[in-house]
C-alpha cells in the first residue's frame, strides 16, 4: 500500500514529540496503519531555530514556513495541525479539507468555536476530522464516546478537564494559591497567564467538544455557567478534608426531561467518589448510560508527550482508514444551568470581627430560605486583620438562590473578599 | 448504503440484551454506522421456549436452531456469537469467517484457546473479528489498545479481570468466603459452578487475549502462574487493612530485559494504587507506557446489559467498516513468572497451638533467606480448635523462594490448611 504521507504543522512541544513517536515506533507504526507513515513536510515559524528532528523520521521533512504551501500539495494525505489558535488554523482545516486531505489537531479552540462548519466541512468532503489530542490529551475518550460504547443516549458525563488545576488543586494541600500555581508553572503545566486555565475557560471548551458528540451540536461557550477555581483557598481544601470531601473543578452534563444541564464549576465530591483520587495533571471522565452502567477513563491530561501519543493514534487511524464519526449537527437541545439541580453547598465569607455580623449573613440566607446545616466562625487570631473567616455548610438549595442571597449582603460585608461558594455533588 | 444483516447465535441473557438496545437505539446506529443493522436471523437451542424479542427490531427475525444454517447464508453479513463453548463456536466463527462474513463475538474461552487460527483467517479472509466484550465486558480496553494507544510498545499491564472475584474479595470485609460466593451468585454475578472465577482461570484467558494485542502471540495458559482466590480468608482482608492494603485479584504482564513476566494472582496493592478502590463487579485496566505515562480504563465487567453493550458497539464497527487490528502471529518473547520479582510477601498459616512450632516456622523460612518483617500469633481463643493462625509480612523475596521455605515445614504443619502467600504490589 502507498504510503501515508503528512504534513506537520508546528513543532513545539507536541509537534516534536510527534516527530520523535513516529521515528521511535515505525514498525509499530507500520503494523497498525498496514502502510508507511512518512513526513513530507514540516512548518514552522522560523526556520533559523535549531530543531531536533530525528534523523530515522521516515519521510522528505522538507521545512517550510507557509502551512498553504503544505496545505495546497497535492502529494500530501494528511495535514497535522499543532500550531494553536483560532483564526489561521480554522483557514488550514478548512482548505485541508476542501482539497481532499485527512486532518488531525491538537486544537480545542479552533474547533469550540468553528467547529460546526469544520465538522459539516468534513462530512460533505467525507474525510476525516481528528482531534482526540484536544481533549484530556492522552485518555482516547473521543474515541471510546465515538466506538467504544453502544450508540444511544449518555445520561451523565462528569469529567476532569484541565490538568493544570487539578494539579494546583492538590498543590492547595499544603500550598497557598499563589505558590501551587508557581509551581504548576514551574512544571511546564501553567503558561504565563493561566487565565484560561484557572477561569475554567479551557475546561469549558472540552466539555463543548464532549458534547458535540454527545449532544450533535456545537453549545456556544456563553450559553454555560463556567467558574474557575481563582478564588479557591487551602482553607477551603481543608474543610473538605474535615467532611470526607475532595474538591475538583469538573465539567458537567446531565440529561432530564426538560434538557440538558452543562457547566463547568469547582464541586465537593465524595472521598469515595471514582473520581475523587485523579491526582496531579491526570484527567479522568465519567460516563453513565443504561447498556453500559458506568466507565471511567483516567490518564494524563497534559503535556507534550501525552498529546502527542493522542495525535499520533489519530495519524495511525487516518492513514488505516478509521474515519472518526463526528456526525454533522443535528437539533439543537435546551442547555440548562447545573447549578438549577438542589445540592448542598458550601460557603466561605470574609466578615468583619464585629457584633451583629454573623446575624446579618444569617439573615440574609434565611431571606432566600436557604437553610445552614452547619457554620464554623474561627476566632481572630491575627494582629493585622480585623476580619474573620465564616463557612457555612447548607442544606440542598440550587445554586441561583445562593447568589440572590449572597448578593443581598450590604457592601461592608462584600467588600472585604468575594464569597467562595461550592456546590457538593453528591 | 445497504442494510448490514446480521445473525444472533444465542438468545440469554446477553443475546435478549443485545436484541432490547438494538431496537431501542435504532436511530442511533444508524447515525453512527451510516447503514441500518437488521437481525435477519436469531439461532437458539430451544424453539418452544417463550422470547421476548422486541416487536420493533428490525429485521426478519428467522428463528432456528441450526448456526450452519446462519453461518452458509450468503445474505447474512455478519455472525454475533453469544453462545459460549469452545468447539462448536469454533466452527462457526471459522466457516463464518471462510464465507466471507464478520464476526461479533463474547466469547474468551474460543479466543483463549483458538485464537491464533481464527485471527490469521480472519487476517488472510481480510474480514473483522470483534471481541471487545470478552474482556472486561462494558470496558472498551481491546478497541483503546489497538486504536487509542500510540503504537509502540506497553511496558506494563495490571488488571483486574474478574468481576465475580472482585465482589467476592469486597464481600469479604464482611462475610465469610462462602457467603460471599453465595451473594454472588444470588446477585446473578457467579456460576452454579465457581470454579473458572474463583482459581483465576478467567482471568487468566482474558489476560491471554489482552497480552495477544500487546506481544502479537497467543501464550498458552499452563505457561502461566494462575493463582485464584479460593483460600483467602476475612483474616487476610482485615490484615490489609491494618496496613492500608487493598486484596485484589490482579493480571500482570510486565516487560523487562529478558522477557515478559505474565500471570495471574491475588495481590495487595496499596490504598493510594489507582486499582485500589475498584468496587463490587467493576473492572479495571491500567496501562503504562513512556509516550501516554498511565491510562486506566475502569467499569462494569459482568452482566447481559454491559456485556450486550460492547457486543452492539463492536456491531456497530463491523457495519461502518471500522476493522479491529489484531494481526497475525509474530515472532513469541519468553514469558517469565512474574512471582520472580522480589516483593514484600504476606503469609498466613494455621499452626498447632504447641511450644516450638513457631521456632520451626521461622526456621524454615530463614533456611530460604526469607526476612520476617513483621509477625503476629494469635491467642487461642477456641475452645474447639487446637490450632493458632500466625500472619507474617515478609521483607522483599521471590515469590518461589517463599514456596520453596513452606515446602519445606513438615508434614504436621502443613496438614492443617494450606499456608496462603499473597505478593504486596507496590
Amino acid at each position: 500500500m502507498e504510503d501515508f504521507r503528512i504534513a506537520l504543522l508546528g513543532l513545539g512541544n507536541v509537534g516534536t514529540a510527534v516527530a520523535e513517536l513516529l521515528a521511535s515506533t515505525q514498525d509499530a507504526c507500520l503494523a497498525r496503519a498496514g502502510r508507511r507513515v512518512v513526513v513530507d513536510r514540516i512548518v514552522v515559524r522560523d526556520l533559523t531555530r535549531p530543531r531536533a528532528i530525528p534523523e530515522n523520521l521516515p519521510g522528505k521533512k522538507q521545512m517550510g514556513t507557509d502551512p498553504l504551501e503544505a496545505v495546497h500539495d497535492p502529494e500530501i494525505d494528511a495535514i497535522v495541525e499543532l500550531v494553536g489558535g483560532e483564526n489561521h488554523p480554522r483557514t488550514w482545516i478548512r482548505e485541508s479539507l476542501e482539497s481532499g486531505k485527512e486532518v488531525i489537531t491538537a486544537n480545542k479552540a479552533v474547533l469550540a468555536v468553528h467547529g460546526e462548519e469544520l465538522f459539516n466541512l468534513a462530512h460533505e468532503k467525507q474525510r476525516g476530522l481528528y482531534y482526540e489530542a484536544s481533549v484530556a490529551a492522552a485518555v482516547p475518550v473521543l474515541q471510546v464516546m465515538q466506538q467504544g460504547i453502544p450508540a444511544g443516549p449518555v445520561d451523565r458525563l462528569f469529567g476532569i478537564l484541565n490538568g493544570t488545576c487539578n494539579f494546583i488543586l492538590d498543590q492547595l494541600e499544603m500550598h497557598s494559591f499563589e505558590e501551587a500555581l508557581k509551581n504548576a508553572q514551574e512544571a511546564g503545566l501553567a503558561e504565563a497567564d493561566p487565565t484560561l486555565d484557572i477561569t475554567g475557560m479551557d475546561s469549558a471548551h472540552k466539555l463543548i467538544l464532549l458534547a458535540r458528540i454527545l449532544l450533535g451540536h456545537t453549545v456556544p461557550v456563553d450559553e454555560l455557567r463556567v467558574e474557575g477555581i481563582e478564588n479557591i483557598d487551602p482553607l477551603d481544601i481543608s474543610f473538605g478534608w474535615s467532611q470526607d470531601l475532595k474538591l475538583k473543578l469538573v465539567g458537567i452534563l446531565e440529561r432530564n426531561g426538560r434538557g440538558t444541564c452543562m457547566g463547568v464549576m469547582p464541586c465537593f465530591i465524595p472521598a469515595q467518589h471514582r473520581l475523587a483520587n485523579v491526582r496531579n495533571e491526570d484527567n479522568a471522565i465519567l460516563l453513565e448510560a443504561d447498556p453500559f452502567g458506568s466507565l471511567v477513563l483516567q490518564g494524563k491530561g497534559a503535556g507534550g508527550k501525552p498529546t502527542a501519543g493522542s495525535v499520533v493514534a489519530d495519524i495511525l487511524r487516518a492513514a488505516r482508514g478509521d474515519s472518526s464519526s463526528t456526525p454533522p449537527a443535528g437539533k439543537e437541545t435546551v442547555i440548562l444551568d447545573p447549578g438549577m439541580r438542589p445540592a448542598r453547598h458550601y460557603l466561605r465569607l470574609e466578615v468583619p470581627d464585629r457584633p451583629g455580623v454573623l446575624a446579618r449573613v444569617a439573615g440574609a440566607l434565611a431571606s432566600e430560605e436557604v437553610g445552614i446545616a452547619a457554620l464554623e466562625q474561627s476566632e481572630n487570631l491575627s494582629e493585622v486583620h480585623d476580619s474573620v473567616p465564616v463557612q457555612i455548610l447548607t442544606h440542598p438549595v440550587q445554586t441561583p438562590q445562593l447568589d440572590r442571597a449572597l448578593g443581598q449582603l450590604d457592601e461592608d460585608l462584600r467588600n472585604i473578599s468575594s464569597p467562595v461558594r461550592i456546590r457538593i455533588e453528591e
